[in-house]
């Protein structure tokens, strides 16, 4: 029996019955008095010059209320790193993709706004645009911006150990050229924003973003709003994934409209519109040059990465961090050598997608690591467990591993699965696979990192807890309240959590780096932690022990070992707020992790996180040779989250991750030709449906985890970073080829299968 | 020059903007999908048996989506106090006065509720209605409840010292029967609800309440729906005077039919309704015995007050306490007895007004205390001087006063206005005279009492204030903002509001009692108190001096003496929770005065709040004794509120008081006939326009009150109590006749001289 009630409980999400009952309000959902509709238009040239605007027409048109170009917005800036804000909010001089936007209008209904879309007049220059980041960064060309030299936006280079001597110790070195494609989030909510400027300055808008507090602090900079003068809530968000962490054209353009005319404005994106003009997932070419021991220990890695980030910045600094920290763990490596870019192409920007940065790189590893056990007799799992990290360890550039399930995960993962016994048939239509991946447990960021917890308590008792933080889907504020439940004594029912709202809720950096858990979740934690310090304090006293004696559990506040000394929860709630001596009971709480450093700025070590979660997922596929179909049969996944707080959940973010890798492994690429999105729906961007499903079976390592939440680790990114290599190593013992580009397509399979066929 | 930077400062009001521009929200204004309409169906009986309620062609009526009658709600019962809920949500058995709410219904518009309501049949059996107060204590007859004898709701007796003894000891005792009159609060915004209850089964209402913590207990009570789902909000209000601190029918009702209809639900009263169907002030018949000695001492009081409550308890007994209470401030009364009744009867209920049960109190004993000065041949100043509490005072039934400029006040007021001169050429048409009070600064209620407050700080320095205070137009979110400004040197516009969210902000008791500035604000300051230090930590540590080196002024922190040594308070805010060690800063407070009691449930002694405000007023009129007209000419009001937080709107609150006492005195009447409320309008009920308004001079005292926020006190109801005695007492000094009975109209002036002229 577990020593905790609530916390390992699989309880369904707080928010279900309303989003099931279709009473959750989004975006969309939303009306206000005066409402206006907003539209923007788009570039229809990748790359062009903008000769004249001209809006006369459009302006006349009745029921519209303002037409606003970059004219009108010379200067503002925007891009979510305070350095790297190389994007105008409505394009000057240049477009810079198909779907720059160039103007964007309020009227008082949508088609209106449509209309008065088309009579805007713009004249365009075209020029050659960059479409390929390879060839871009090589050779003198078009420019996407006319100052960066090469369009090499970005380069980053990481340096640990001694490579060339690691390269010369090794028994085996291989060097492999691996792709991955454009993928696309696949939230089924667009972005979308209600902005209302009221007569006294304020800004408040209604956004669907995972990271409310940073789209305040990006609303600041970029209209040059003070924060105090800024609200930014977030309603109830269908899916993020990434793809909502940054202002995007719905929430600021809706804010400059609404300022302009002193009236609400509602812009909600088409799902044409969100798949060709928000942000995708980065493609990369890699460039890995391995070294290994005989016995397949690592020895040393070098690799060099080309990121096409298209027009704009955004987060690469982030996203070539990453791909430095996927080589970190969770395999031992004493020398690493990274040379990183991230290329400007006439392509929509890209943005953090579910493992952002590491999924690519994971795969390109796991799948290259499959190869040198291929090449040298090994076991793939055995080489996996001899690199494995382990508790204790510090890394080369100082991530320092507090806990580690890892090893127990792969060889769980592996004897569950029978993987001896089926890799010893290879190449039938059945083939099996492995993958590992590390993860961090959030990260610091340059500007505030920590999250805060504020508790009310009602005259009653009820429990009110305040949190900044951003439920996107995922079911924090369940965790949140099953936290608070567990220190208080208390069922979830008990709990009211209100969250994500940067006037009313306290600070919070939103969700990314699967930070909410492990960050938020110890803020709950202590806040609780809090309320129960004060309330022990009054219940001791009437009950004549110390604070220390008692315990919190169902529902009341006992005398350990002596539960019939005891008084309800509401009983020491009212003896604590409101008897004569009684003061209000307000709990506060807030966490960072210790020892955490923001990466040194030359070298780029440094701890970023209190902890890292680990995983291990082995595939099962069936492949028909005749068609190059792949059918995954079945994912184990073994994943070190810690202690589970919420199975229920934690299966949900596993399975979730396991489908995704599935759509990055076989299906999901955003073609984009000539700087042309080909295939922005659903209907023609291929996810994996619930036909496509495999069996899933999701098993917890529970490790040793000091620092999280009750033991918590992270979930929600480590899964899909581990489970593209599982199934693409799965493909590869079931027909002994190896398809270096994602997706693998059924196409990409028949022609290795051929090609291999011909040598 | 004043030691504080931003405390003493006129500062208008933080939301002047918003309302000046039509742009604040009320209730009135909200509007939500599928959001129905809901009207009341009242009893056109005074006093009547319901043998029928027949809905069927209610209900058929298209568009209409909810029928509810009492029998839908059997056990029901509302009330503010727990022990006093003598109401049903929705009559059942009986009827007891003309607006009594029989059914409720909700439709998609307006026109169909009230189309609806009038195909509701109801039979009823009339009865003969209880109307007057006194005779229905007095003699066997109808009874408002059936099982309450005598109609006798509540009675209420204090005895403190010995009266007998000290009328034996007095020099002159005289005995007065003095009568005031039933007034509306007069606010614009009449009560209104927006409720919504949503299928997770939470119930969200917008209510214009002065007091939400408290609607939402009541509502919690009266529907059983737990604390935790439901949330009260506030919007913007349109003044309250009392008359919004407790659940009136637009406020349940909505809520019911949201309940009942899973939409939306709003019901919005006409001027009408509300004036004849919510909550007005309780009329009193005082008979008053006080014994003094020859240079005016008081010896003993003895009153006995009858209160025409109306149909329904509500807050009857603090009323009743407050009768007692207005006897022992601001005078020294060593003897004292109260007889006070709350008597049922067939009309609209009572409610709290400005200066509840205490303006009538004051004007009763301070009319008396003029007719006993002139028999006794003193200044009525004089008089009023000589029994003034001090300084370390204790009253004899426990009010500790740690703070009077009551002597100064009284001296300040007669100086400044020529007294002695102008009270020598009395039965002129100019009269002058002379009225004080004592007020509580807020009060110990049965259930939590205490305020809190939280601050959370921006990323870039910007602080919000979260406060559940409840601002209908009195100002008090500016005053807090100025106190959370003044403790961190910023200016108000560096400081966010937001308040009034019972799920968002912490708690507070409402806007009753005057207790706002007292409790809220010193709750406000131990918050901003807390952020202060927590800044100071980290700012020294920067700065190499110690916390206490440091002060916050003019938006910087810097070292005392050394102003050069200084960070802006926007970087030690980045210091403290950004820098490497940072940590997120949250500020809490909350205040409760030390030494309060709840009254002895037998004596009622006690000392029931932390601090007591003291007020005299001089009024000048001019009456015209052919018309028996009288002109307000000039209120001279020196209050002793402590420091003034804010002159601009201290002197709102001592005119806006003062006007509310000139309508009392002179023109205010709700008339009740047979239980029908005549003049439901403002057009019929006279409330003093601008054209009434006389010149006002608004003086502080600013006595050296220890425990308020800066040594503030309150100033919303002390005026009141004592202006409707000055302007009594001026018509006297005018006229020579003495008026018993409120509001003194020039009838009973010219009745009045026609008596004297024959006597």
């Amino acid at each position: 029996m577990s020593e905790y009630l609530v916390i390992g409980k699989g309880l369904p999400r707080k928010d279900s019955i309303l989003q099931a009952t279709g009473q959750a309000e989004f975006v969309q959902d939303m009306t206000l008095p005066r409402m206006l509709f907003g539209k923007t238009l788009k570039s229809p040239y990748a790359h062009a010059r903008i000769v004249n605007i001209n809006t006369s027409k459009a302006e006349r048109l009745p029921g519209v209320k303002a037409v606003i170009t970059g004219r009108d917005t010379p200067g503002l800036k925007y891009g979510p790193l305070k350095n790297y804000r190389d994007r105008d909010l409505l394009a000057i001089d240049k477009v810079r993709f198909i779907g720059d936007e160039v103007a964007t209008v309020a009227a008082i209904d949508e088609d209106i706004a449509e209309e008065a879309l088309e009579l805007i007049k713009v004249e365009y220059e075209p020029l050659p645009p960059v479409l390929d980041a390879a060839e871009a960064m090589q050779q003198e060309g078009p420019r996407v911006h006319d100052a960066v030299e090469h369009n090499i936006a970005l380069e980053r280079h990481w340096n640990f150990g001694d490579v060339e001597k690691g390269f010369k110790k090794a028994d085996y070195v291989r060097e492999d050229r691996l792709t991955t494609q454009i993928t696309k989030h696949g939230y089924l909510e667009t972005h979308a924003c209600l902005a209302d400027y009221d007569s006294s300055g304020k800004l408040t808008v209604w956004a669907n973003s995972q990271r409310l507090f940073s789209i305040r602090r990006d609303l600041s900079r970029t209209l040059g709003i003070p924060y105090n003068k800024i609200r930014v809530i977030k309603p109830h968000v269908g899916g993020a994934f990434g793809g909502k962490e940054f202002l995007s054209s719905p929430w600021y353009c809706a804010s400059l409209l609404a300022m302009k005319t002193g009236q609400p404005v509602k812009m909600v994106y088409t799902m044409r519109e969100d798949m060709m003009c928000t942000y995708r997932r980065m493609p990369m070419i890699y460039n890995i040059k391995t070294g290994v021991k005989k016995d397949g220990t690592l020895v040393a890695q070098h690799t060099r990465a080309i990121l096409d980030g298209g027009a704009f910045i955004v987060l690469g600094p982030s996203t070539l961090y990453n791909i430095g920290l996927a080589h970190m763990i969770p395999y031992r490596l004493p020398n690493f050598k990274l040379d990183a870019y991230q290329i400007y192409t006439n392509k929509m920007p890209h943005a953090p997608q579910r493992g952002h940065g590491q999924v690519q790189t994971h795969f390109a590893i796991e799948y290259q690591l499959d190869m040198i056990a291929e090449e040298l007799g090994l076991d793939p799992a055995e080489v996996r467990l001899k690199n494995a990290l382990h508790t204790g360890d510090v890394t080369v550039n100082g991530l320092r591993i507090i806990s580690s399930g890892f090893s127990e995960a792969i060889q769980k993962a592996t004897e569950g699965t029978g993987w001896k016994e089926k890799r010893s048939k290879p190449l039938s239509n059945r083939g099996i696979g492995i993958g590992c991946s590390g993860f961090p447990c959030g990260a610091r960021e340059a500007a505030q990192s920590d999250t805060g917890a504020v508790i009310h308590l009602t005259e009653e008792g009820d429990v009110i807890l305040l949190m900044g933080v951003s439920d996107v889907g995922q079911g924090c504020n369940t965790i949140m309240t099953q936290i608070v439940a567990e220190i208080l004594g208390l069922a979830v029912e008990d709990i009211t959590i209100f969250t994500a709202d940067t006037e009313t809720t306290p600070f919070d950096p939103g969700a990314w780096a699967s930070r909410t858990t492990f960050y938020a979740g110890n803020a709950a934690k202590r806040a609780a932690e809090d309320v129960r310090d004060q309330l022990a304090r009054v219940a001791a006293a009437r009950l004549g022990v110390t604070p220390e004696d008692l315990e919190f559990r169902d529902k009341a506040v006992s005398v350990k070992g002596s539960p019939e000394r005891r008084m309800s929860f509401a009983d020491a709630v009212r003896e604590a707020q409101t008897s004569s001596t009684g003061k209000l009971v307000i709990g506060t709480g807030s966490y960072f992790p210790p020892n955490v450093e923001w990466p040194d700025r030359k070298t780029y070590a440094g701890n970023i996180t209190g902890s890292y979660s680990f995983a291990t997922q082995v595939a099962e596929v069936e492949v028909d040779k005749e068609t190059g179909q792949v059918r995954v049969v079945k994912l184990t996944t073994v994943g070190d989250s810690g202690r589970v707080l919420n199975p229920l959940l934690w299966e949900g973010q596993v399975e979730g991750g396991g489908s995704m890798a599935q759509g990055m492994a076989l299906y999901e690429e955003l073609h984009i030709k000539d700087g042309q999105v080909m295939n922005p729906s659903f209907m023609d961007y291929r996810m994996p449906t619930a036909l496509d499903a495999p069996q899933m079976e999701s098993i917890s390592i529970v490790s040793n985890e000091p620092e999280g939440p009750f033991g918590a680790k992270e979930v929600g990114e480590g899964i899909i970073c581990c489970s593209v290599g599982a199934i693409a190593n799965a493909i590869h013992n079931a027909t002994g080829v190896w398809v270096k580009d994602l997706p693998i397509t059924p196409e990409k399979i028949l022609k290795a299968l051929r090609e291999k066929g011909r040598s």
